[in-house]
C-alpha cells in the first residue's frame, strides 16, 4: 500500500477501504506521508466525495488516533455544543457560561479559525493572558469546581484531526461534508461528553450553503453518534448574514459580554437561547420550555455574566486588558433603503485579509482588528448614515470592497428566518 | 489576491485568469506558497480541468519563469523530440545519437521519472559518472562539437515546471491533459529548438489512455506551438504493453545499446525509425522516405552506435562500469497460450516498488533493478517457459503480482497496432 496509489484511487472516484484510510491518516500523523500528499488527497475527497461507510471509517480512524477522554469524574450528564462555524459566531462565549450557570456542566474543547470563519479559541485568546492550553487534570478540576471550561484540543486528543484541520484551512479543502462530519464527530466523541447539540449553520457565511446540504450533514452526524451510543441533535440556523454585529476576535468578545448582560443583538440572543434550551433540557432531563425559562432568568439576574467572569479569571485571563484597534473608520451608506443582503462570507474574508484570520498555519492573528455592523438585514438606512465601523491594524483595505457587501434595495428581504429546524 | 481563494475558485470549477495563474506559480517558485497549497490546486485542476486559454496562460507563465535558451550559435535547424512517457521507453537513448549521426543536431533536455514511468535522465545516470548537469556553455559546445547532448534541465530553465513536475509525481496529480501539455510545451519552447516531434503514447502504460485523449492533447500542443511560431508534429504510438523488453534504468540502457547495433526489439526499432524519420525530414528539409533510408543505413554501418559512445564519453560516463543486479529470478508461465495482454502500468508500478522509481521527491533510485520480458503480446508461451526475468535490489516483491500482469489466452490479440497516426 502506498499513498500515491491511494490518492490516484480517490482521484479516479473509487471508494477507499478502511485500511487505506487508516494508512493515509496514521502515516500522515507519523510524518511518513507529507503535507503535500495529504492536501492532494483531501482535495480529491472534496471533489469526488466519500460515502457513509468511508465517513464512518474516517471518523473512527480520527477518534483512535489519540486519547479518548474519560470525564466520568464529573458525575452529571455532560452536554456539549458545537458550531459548524460562521461569520461573527461568538455563540460559545455566551452559551458556555450561561448553560453552566443553570447547573449543567460544560467541558468544552474548541477550535481555531478555519477558512473565512473565526474560531472560539482565537477569540478567547484575544483576552490577554487567558490560558486555553489546560492539562486534562486542570480541565476536569475547573469543570468540577466552577462548572465550565473552554479549552483548545490537547496534544493527545484526535491529533489526526488537529493536524488535518490546520492543513485544510490553508489548502481550500474545508468545504466537504464528509470531512466536516468526521472532523466534528471524532472530536466530540473523543472529548468524553454524553450528549451533543450541533449548531448547523447554513447560508452565504457558512461552509454549508443550502438546507439540503444541512440535512445530509446533520443526518451523517446523527448516524455517527448512534454508532457510538451518543445522542446528537442538530439545530439548523441561518448564516445568511453575520451573527450579531461584531466580526473580529476582540470585538466579538465584547459583544459576547454584552449579550451575557442582556445588551447584545437579538439574533445572537435567540440562537443562544435555542441551543442552550436543548442543552439544559438534555442535561437536566427537563422540558425545553422549562429550560428556556431558567436560561432567561440567569441572563437577567447576572448569574450568566458572573459565570463568564469566573471562567476567565480561572483561566488566568485579564479581561480589563482586552484591546481593540484605535484606527477606526466609519463607513457610510451611499444610498437610502433597506439592507436586503449582507455578504457574510466576503466580510469574513475581508476580516481575515486585515489580519483577523489565517492564510497559512504559521500566520499570527491580529486580535484587535475587525468590523462592527451598524445595520443588519431588513434595517432601514439613510444616505450618509453609518453602515459599519472598521478597526484596522497593519494591513490596509479597500473601502468599496466592504461597502459592496451591503446590498441596499427599496424592498425588505422576504425570507429572513433565523432557526430552520432540528435534525435528531 | 491570495492562494486559498484561487484554490477555492478552481475547486468550485471556475476559470482562472492569467493573473491568478501567474500569482500561484510565481509565488510558489518564490516559496511564498507552500507545496501543500500547490498540490491541492493541482488536484483541483486535475479534476475540474483548464480550458485552452488557461492552458496557454499556464504555458506562458511556465516559459517565462526562467531563462529561454538561445541556441542560435548552432546554426542549423534544431529538431527536438519529446515522449509523453511510458513503460520501458528508452527511445531517446537510441534516437538522439541516431539522428545526430545523420547530421541533424540534437540538443536535448530530458526529465526524471514521473509517476509509474521512468525518465531519460535517471536512465542516463545509471551509467556511472555520466554528467547530466552540463552548463549551458558546455551543452552548446558539445552539440557544436559532436552534434548531440542529452542533459537534465538547468536550474534556470523553466524552474516552475521543474518544481511542479516533481510535486505532481508524488501527489497523484500527473494525469491531467492541460498540465501535461503546458509542462511539455514550456520546456520545449524554453529549450531553444526550432521544430518539435512529440511521441504521444497511449494505452495502459501511458498517462494518456485513449485515442480521443491523445487527439485533444496533441491538438493543444500543436496550437501552443503555433502561438510561438514553432512547428510541432505529434506521432501517436501504442503503450498497451511495455516498449521493448527491458524495464528499469540500467537494463534499459543495455537494450538501447543493442538497438543501436540492430540487435534490439522490433517494436522499439520501429518507433525509433518513425520518430527519427520525422526529425531528420524536418531538420534537413528532405522527404520522410529519404530520411528513413539514412537512419537505417546509420544503424547498420555502426555510425549510430559510435555516436552514442562519443556522447557518453564526452559526458564523462563510464559505460563499462554499468551494473545490473545479480539477484535475478526467472519467472515461468503457469499455462500454455498466447500472451493476450501485458499490463504495462502495473509492471511500471512494480518496478517503482522495487526501487526503480520514486514515491517522494527525495527517494534515491536503484538503477540496478528491473525486469526483462521474455515474451511480448501475441507471442506463444509454453507452460514452464520463462515469461520474465526480475532483477531485485533491497526490496522484495510478490511473484504472483508480476505473473498477474501477463494475460494468457487461446487466441491472439486482434488489434496490436504500434503507430496510430500523426497530428500536425
Amino acid at each position: 500500500m502506498n499513498i500515491v496509489d491511494i490518492i490516484n484511487k480517490k482521484r479516479l472516484g473509487y471508494k477507499l477501504t478502511k485500511e487505506e484510510i487508516a494508512f493515509a491518516i496514521n502515516n500522515y500523523i507519523d510524518k511518513k506521508i507529507e503535507d503535500y500528499q495529504m492536501s492532494a488527497l483531501l482535495m480529491a475527497i472534496c471533489l469526488n466525495g466519500m460515502d457513509s461507510e468511508e465517513t464512518f471509517n474516517m471518523t473512527d480512524v480520527f477518534l483512535h488516533s489519540g486519547d479518548i477522554l474519560d470525564l466520568s469524574e464529573i458525575n452529571t450528564t455532560k452536554v456539549d455544543k458545537h458550531s459548524t462555524g460562521g461569520i461573527g459566531d461568538k455563540t460559545t462565549l455566551v452559551l458556555a457560561p450561561l448553560v453552566a450557570s443553570c447547573g449543567v456542566p460544560v467541558a468544552k474543547m474548541s477550535g481555531r479559525s478555519l477558512g473565512f470563519t473565526g474560531g472560539t479559541i482565537d477569540k478567547l485568546e484575544a483576552i490577554p493572558n487567558l490560558r486555553t492550553d489546560l492539562t486534562l487534570e486542570e480541565f476536569i478540576n475547573q469543570v468540577k469546581e466552577i462548572g465550565v471550561a473552554v479549552v483548545s484540543q490537547t496534544g493527545n486528543l484526535v491529533p489526526a484531526d488537529k493536524k488535518i484541520y490546520a492543513l485544510r484551512d490553508v489548502t481550500g479543502t474545508v468545504q466537504s461534508l464528509p470531512l466536516i462530519a468526521s472532523s466534528i464527530m471524532s472530536k466530540k466523541l473523543a472529548s468524553g461528553v454524553d450528549k451533543i447539540v450541533i449548531d448547523l449553520k447554513i447560508g452565504d457565511g457558512a461552509f454549508v450553503k443550502t438546507v439540503e446540504e444541512a440535512k445530509i450533514l446533520g443526518n451523517i452526524m446523527v448516524e455517527i453518534g448512534k454508532n457510538y451510543n451518543k445522542e446528537v441533535i442538530c439545530v439548523v440556523t441561518s448564516m445568511d448574514q453575520p451573527l450579531g454585529k461584531a466580526i473580529g476576535n476582540s470585538l466579538e468578545v465584547i459583544e459576547a459580554m454584552d449579550t451575557l448582560k442582556c445588551e447584545g443583538p437579538k439574533d445572537l440572543e435567540e440562537v443562544v437561547l435555542t441551543l442552550g434550551s436543548y442543552m439544559v433540557s438534555m442535561g437536566k432531563n427537563i422540558s425545553y420550555q422549562d429550560a428556556q425559562k431558567e436560561l432567561m432568568e440567569n441572563l437577567k439576574n447576572g448569574k450568566a455574566y458572573s459565570k463568564f467572569e469566573e471562567m476567565v479569571k480561572m483561566q488566568k485571563g485579564n479581561i480589563e486588558a482586552l484591546e481593540i484597534s484605535s484606527k477606526v473608520y466609519s463607513l457610510k451608506s451611499k444610498t437610502t433603503g433597506f439592507i436586503k443582503e449582507i455578504k457574510a462570507q466576503k466580510l469574513g474574508e475581508l476580516v481575515r485579509s486585515i489580519g483577523g484570520g489565517r492564510y497559512t498555519k504559521e500566520d499570527v492573528v491580529d486580535f484587535k482588528v475587525g468590523m462592527v455592523l451598524n445595520k443588519k438585514v431588513n434595517d432601514y438606512v439613510l444616505e450618509d448614515e453609518e453602515l459599519v465601523k472598521v478597526y484596522l491594524g497593519d494591513k490596509d483595505i479597500n473601502i468599496n470592497e466592504i461597502l459592496d457587501c451591503f446590498v441596499i434595495d427599496m424592498e425588505q428581504k422576504e425570507d429572513n428566518q433565523l432557526i430552520y429546524g432540528v435534525i435528531k
